[in-house]
C-alpha cells in the first residue's frame, strides 16, 4: 500500500493498494469525521460488482448509507442526472457534514464530484476510482464536470476530494479494452516527466506493476496540480496528445474511446516534434513502440483537414493562439504557444 | 459615487451610485479585460426596464452581447433554468475569458452567479443588482445558488464576482413593497454593527440616504465576508432574524416575502433577548420601532409550535446544536450555540 499526499488548496491523501474497498467505511470515518451518513454514487455495472462490499463496510463503520445508481456510460454524465443526484441527496437528508462516495470510472467520479462541490455549496467526497483511467488521472486533481448537449465537460468546478482510494483489485474486473485505454494515460505520464516509468511500461506491457505505475502517475499529476491547481500554467502539460485526441473523439461522435484517441494524439505530436527537430527521430520511435506494446493505435483515421476544422473549436484557444504540449525527450515536454496557422504546419507532417 | 473594495479570495470593487448602468460596457472592459462578448442574464421585468440601456452600453464598449431572459419570480431559480443558461452560454460560444452580467434582483444574481461559477469551471461575472435587497445583501459575498424541489438554495457555489455595480437609480422603479422588503436587511446591518446607520434609518424611514445606507450595509457585509468567506464563523452573524424567518417563509409556502419574514424574525429574537436579559427592554423596543417606521411587521402569524417543527429541519443544525444570532445592544450581536431545547425556551417568551 502506498499513500500519496496532495497539498492543493485542501490537503488529502491518495491511497493506492489492493483490498481497500472493504475498509471504505473506516476511511470515511477518518477523513470525513463528522459524517453520520454516506451517499454512494455509482453506475449499474460497478454497483453489481462492488456496491455491496462498499455499503457493508460503511454500515460496519456505524454510518447510514444510501445509493444512487446511474446507467453506465458517458451519456449519463449529463445535467439531468446531476439535478437528480442533488434531489436524491436532499431527499436523503444528507447534511453539510455527511459524505459522498463516488464509486466507478470517470463518469461517476466527475458527476458525483460536481454534485459534492455544489450540494449545500460543498460537502466532503471520497473518490473511489475503479478504472485504470480514473485511478491514474481523473480522480486526482479536483476537476469535476458534466457534459452539456453542446459539448463534453462544459460545466463543472474545481473541487478537491477528502480522500482518494485506488483499489488496484478493481482492475481485475475491467474489460481488457477499458484497461488498455487507461494505459495510454499512464504512458503519457512517463513521457511528461518519468523516463523510468516509461521504460517499465514499454518493457512489461499490460502486465506492469500496478501499484508502482499508478502511484508514479498520481505523484506526477499531484506535482503539476500543486504547482497550478486552477490550470493556468504547468498543469496544461497534462494535455499532451489531447488537442488532436479531442478532435478525433468529436469526429467519431465519441465512438472512439478517450484512451485510444490520446494514444493517437501522443503518437502524432511525437512524429510532428521529430519532423520539426524538437525531439529526435529515436524519441518519437520509442513513443510509438511503447503505444504498440499495449496494442494501442498510433495513427488517426481522419484526414488532417477534417481534424483541423474541429480543432478550431477547441475551448483552449484564446484569440488566435493555442498552447501545444510537445516532447523534447522521454521525460521532458514543453508547452509551446503557437498561432492556429503554426499549429497547422506543425501537425501536417505527422499526417503524411 | 462610492467604491468599496472587497478583498476575499479574489479582490473586487462594489460601486454604489446613480446612473451607473449606462457605463456597464466600460466597467466590463475594465474588470473583465479579455472579454470580447458579454451574456446578460436577467428577468422579463428588468429586461423591459433596463435591458436596452445595458446592451447599448456593452455594444458601445466594443463587445458583442447576448441576453437570456428568465420569467420573473423565485420559481425561476431552478435547476432546469440553470441548465438552460449553461446551454445558452455554450450555444453563444461564450469562452473562459468572456463575461456574464447578472442584471436584476436576487434570483437573477443567484442563478447567473452559479452559472458563472460552473460554466467552463468558472468565468467572470459582473453583478448588477437592481433591488434594494440584492444591493445591500445578496450581490456581495459570493454566495450563489439555485433552489431544488426539496428546498431553497440547496445547491450552489462560493464564487466571487469581478465587480458589483449598484445603481441606486434602479430603485426608483421598484414596487414599494419590494423596496420596503430590502429595508429589513438594511436595519439588520444597523443592529449587527452600526448604531449610526440604525439611527439614520429609524429617523429617516423609507426616505433614507440611499448611497450612504447601501454603502454602509455593503461595508459591514464586506468586513464579515473578508473574515470568514466560507461561512464557518463570524459570517453567520448575517443570519440575525433568519432562523425563525426561514421557518415562517416555509410555513407560508413562500407567499410571505423574505424581507417581511426577516423583520418578524429580528423582532422576535430582540424580544426573546430582552426576556432573557441579553439585551435591555429599551434595545428591543428601539428595534421594533425601527421596523414599524418602515411599515414592516414585527409579529409572526404562526403559533410557535408550528414554527418549531419547521425549524427542526434548518440546514444549519449540526447534531442537536444550532447557532442563534442574538442582539446585546444596537450595534453589537453575538453568536450563541444552543441545543434545540434551549432554542425552544429562548424563543417561547417572544411568541406570547
Amino acid at each position: 500500500m502506498n499513500v500519496i499526499d496532495v497539498n492543493a488548496s485542501v490537503s488529502y491523501p491518495v491511497v493506492v493498494g489492493g483490498c481497500l474497498l472493504k475498509d471504505t467505511g473506516e476511511y470515511i470515518r477518518r477523513f470525513v469525521p463528522a459524517a453520520v451518513k454516506a451517499a454512494v454514487i455509482t453506475d449499474d455495472t460497478v454497483d453489481g460488482l462492488y456496491g455491496d462490499t462498499v455499503r457493508e463496510s460503511v454500515r460496519r463503520a456505524g454510518l447510514d448509507v444510501c445509493t444512487f445508481v446511474l446507467p453506465h456510460g458517458e451519456a449519463s454524465k449529463n445535467g439531468e442526472n446531476y439535478l437528480r443526484i442533488l434531489s436524491f441527496l436532499a431527499a436523503e437528508h444528507i447534511t453539510r457534514s455527511d459524505a459522498i462516495a463516488a464509486l466507478g470510472g470517470g463518469v461517476a467520479g466527475d458527476i458525483a464530484g460536481f454534485a459534492a462541490a455544489t450540494y449545500l455549496r460543498g460537502i466532503g467526497i471520497v473518490q473511489i476510482p475503479t478504472t485504470l483511467l480514473a485511478q491514474v488521472d481523473s480522480s486526482v486533481g479536483g476537476k469535476t464536470a458534466i457534459d452539456l448537449p453542446e459539448g463534453k465537460n462544459l460545466a463543472g468546478a474545481f473541487y478537491q476530494p477528502a480522500l482518494v482510494l485506488c483499489d488496484t483489485g478493481t482492475l481485475d474486473t475491467l474489460p481488457e479494452e477499458v484497461f488498455i485505454d487507461g494505459c495510454a494515460e499512464a504512458i503519457k505520464y512517463g513521457i511528461l516527466g518519468d523516463e523510468k516509468l516509461f521504460e517499465h511500461l514499454k518493457e512489461k506491457g499490460p502486465g506492469f506493476d500496478r501499484e508502482y505505475v499508478i502511484s508514479r502517475c498520481i505523484e506526477s499529476k499531484r506535482d503539476l496540480v500543486m504547482q497550478d491547481e486552477f490550470d493556468r500554467g504547468r498543469r496544461r502539460l497534462l494535455n499532451l496528445g489531447h488537442t488532436t485526441a479531442h478532435a478525433a473523439e468529436k469526429l467519431s461522435d465519441y465512438s472512439l474511446s478517450h484512451g485510444r484517441a490520446v494514444a493517437m494524439g501522443i503518437a502524432s505530436v511525437a512524429r510532428a516534434a521529430a519532423a520539426d527537430g524538437t525531439c529526435s527521430a529515436d524519441c518519437a520511435a520509442r513513443i510509438v513502440d511503447a503505444l504498440r506494446r499495449f496494442g494501442l493505435p498510433d495513427r488517426f483515421g481522419y484526414p488532417f483537414g477534417d481534424m483541423y476544422r474541429v480543432m478550431l473549436c477547441d475551448k483552449k484557444i484564446r484569440g488566435n493562439v493555442i498552447s501545444l504540449v510537445v516532447p523534447e525527450e522521454i521525460g521532458r515536454c514543453v508547452i509551446r504557444k503557437c498561432t492556429l496557422e503554426e499549429m497547422k504546419s506543425f501537425f501536417s507532417p505527422a499526417f503524411r
